[in-house]
């Protein structure tokens, strides 16, 4: 297959691509070839503006009226209902704020108290991105619980009468597998414990059917597939029938059922805002609010369809274009296995990385030895998709590779 | 006194007020007399245009690389340099991020973890903004203490062999009245307890002076009187004494020794940056690094001497212009027992802040019978002052007194 009938395939793809003018919403100019959207999504054109209206008028002119008048206090759960069907999750089980590591230990430790006292282990995915498992060892430890770092493969095995609580990441952050979620979320049921998943590389590019999975807890970042901003706020699930025994190790005075009390004694709040700790961070929560706005119109199905496309034609342009052995692909290619990333390991990752992104081909590293491209549906398309395989194969035949053993 | 000899004496407050011109450096447009800084900041006039860079340039142009070439990345210790001098820090001991509660409940565990297991006594300030005595109570809870709280007059002889942490607040947000921090703490340290300051009500207000007076934790929020915008991150403050032992209950990614490792085992960073806990939320939190910018040049010093004047000058006119016993002052008269609010106990408060209000006479009412009035020294003159005490007294005129008992 020649170099030229990728690039007619691409071409082709993209003018049947239903999502193909999602990209005009966003700040794309130029000719770099973003494929680091799993890691900070792009920005969304219109956010600047709502952003600025945010700042000079509601902060600047309005100022402590706001929080009424614009709404600003009831932004955590607002926003949450933006999110709720990106996740598959029915009205009032979302709400925004903090961070997705806060977001962890809130949902980890709350859930081993939902558990019977004798259930005395905390299953945590080993495989894990790091911040998950220095959470839940915390939780643990807090709590007097044993933590058990086990691989998704080993899970179901390692299930049994003192599991309290399954801490799974839905999407792994190094080789872009997905995990699964209906299977492992029922078998931790079936051994009696509740089951918290990450949803930080997942939602926003698949669809992840919290409700109708059963998921009992979740969390996840939004501003990977979400576009929300650098460090946007996390969100947190809580599954409508544990709300009331959702018992927060941060209950903040945002969760308090009546704030502005100001009670000494704490009486939690009803449903997702239970969730909620301190004063959120207006900002950066109401550039999420206004980036969400990409999603009207799209379902996640589109989404999740084209994602796969996508993938499926990186991979096959990478076979096509690069010398064999010189990279080996880290990403299943089952459907059922793949997230929305590539990730592809070669002993000279680094230098190969550093000459991509010189190349207007941005990816991004992790160490050692992996290369991680990610494919956002609403803004990448083929024709870049199959730019980034060549690019790789023009770089691949420049550096050498280096010799081992 | 007459009402033209008060607004002469204003004026002539006002042209000799060396801090008269940083007013300037605010959006404060219009007639509105804003006494409401000591709950959300107005907003620094640089502010807007330094965020619609980091929006459009930082994330929109050169996304993912601005975590390093932007300095997002150590943002948090970079902006806790900044505030730093402003609580009576040496570089180093201040990280920014994360809600105030977030960081009470990082505080209060890594202190009890500090002081013999054999201290099974947190105590809390019975009198305090009700977020910390929330999230004390999870801390105790978490850690197997028992929780006490007390007010700061009673701490004295509470404290004792079985102390471990004593949690208090500088100013209470209620009354205005300001605690004796280098007294209280050294009561705690006599006892051999630590001691964990909130500084919400006091920073950008006053003197600390934390490294002078031996304090061992902090924390504080920037959206009062260091005016960072709505719910912008709060900061921790660690002695440096006191790093290696800081054992903090969210041990996220950001606070690792190499968090691009993405190692499996978490090993705390050095210094104050052991604090920080996931991604930093860099929009509120780079517009609050520019907000900063207004101190430059600026001594606390000063800001206190304004302050003084300012509450002293409108107990005043409320003394001259308000019937007598129509309200009770709850803020203390003594200098060294006073913030930078004055809080006014009124029967029919409510009613009356909301007639303040639409007159253009901007506090905030705390349930169920007390204005505050919050004196932000960098941008409230005393022409202000004597508008506000001045239209109080108009109001409570009009507003009938209602009849008790």
């Amino acid at each position: 297959m020649s170099d030229t009938t990728l690039a007619d395939t691409a071409a082709a793809l993209d003018a049947a691509d239903e999502l193909a003018e999602r990209r005009e919403l966003f700040a794309l100019e130029g000719s770099v070839v973003y494929l680091d959207g799993n890691s900070l999504g792009a920005l969304p054109r219109h956010v600047p503006d709502r952003l600025a209206d945010v700042v000079t008028r509601e902060w600047g002119e309005l100022r402590i009226r706001s929080w009424d008048e614009s709404g600003w206090w009831t932004a955590p759960e607002r926003i949450g209902e933006r999110i709720a069907p990106l996740v598959g999750a029915a009205p009032g089980q979302v709400v925004v704020g903090d961070s997705t590591s806060v977001n962890v230990f809130k949902a980890v430790v709350a859930a081993v108290r939902m558990a019977p006292d004798d259930r005395d282990e905390i299953l945590v995915d080993a495989t894990t991105f790091p911040t998950d498992g220095y959470i839940a060892q915390s939780a643990a430890r807090l709590t007097g619980r044993r933590l058990v770092p086990v691989t998704p493969a080993e899970l179901p095995a390692a299930l049994g009468p003192r599991t309290a609580v399954v801490l799974l990441n839905h999407v792994d952050y190094r080789t872009g597998r997905l995990h699964d979620l209906p299977a492992l979320t029922a078998a931790v049921h079936e051994a009696g414990a509740l089951a918290v998943w990450d949803l930080c590389h997942s939602a926003g590019a698949l669809p992840v059917g919290l409700d109708e999975h059963g998921v009992d807890l979740a969390v996840g970042c939004t501003y990977k597939y979400l576009n929300g901003g650098p460090g946007s706020p996390a969100y947190l699930y809580v599954a409508e029938r544990h709300q009331d025994r959702f018992d927060s190790p941060l209950p903040g005075w945002n969760s308090h059922a009546d704030p502005f009390a100001m009670a000494a004694g704490f009486a939690a709040a009803d449903g997702a805002v239970r969730g909620r700790v301190g004063t959120p961070d207006i900002l950066s929560m109401l550039a999420l609010e206004a980036a969400l706005d990409v999603w009207d119109g799209v379902t996640v199905e589109a989404v999740r369809a084209k994602s796969l496309a996508l993938t499926d034609f990186f991979l096959e342009c990478v076979e096509a274009y690069v010398p064999k052995g010189r990279v080996t692909s880290l990403t299943p290619v089952a459907h059922a296995e793949r997230g929305s990333q590539v990730a592809l390991s070669c002993p000279d990752a680094p230098a190969v990385m550093e000459e991509l992104i010189a190349r207007g081909v941005v990816g991004d590293l992790r160490r050692p030895d992996v290369l991680r491209f990610g494919f956002t549906p609403l803004y990448v398309g083929f024709a870049d998709t199959e730019r980034a395989a060549r690019t790789l194969a023009d770089v691949l035949a420049e550096v050498p590779a280096p010799q081992i053993g």
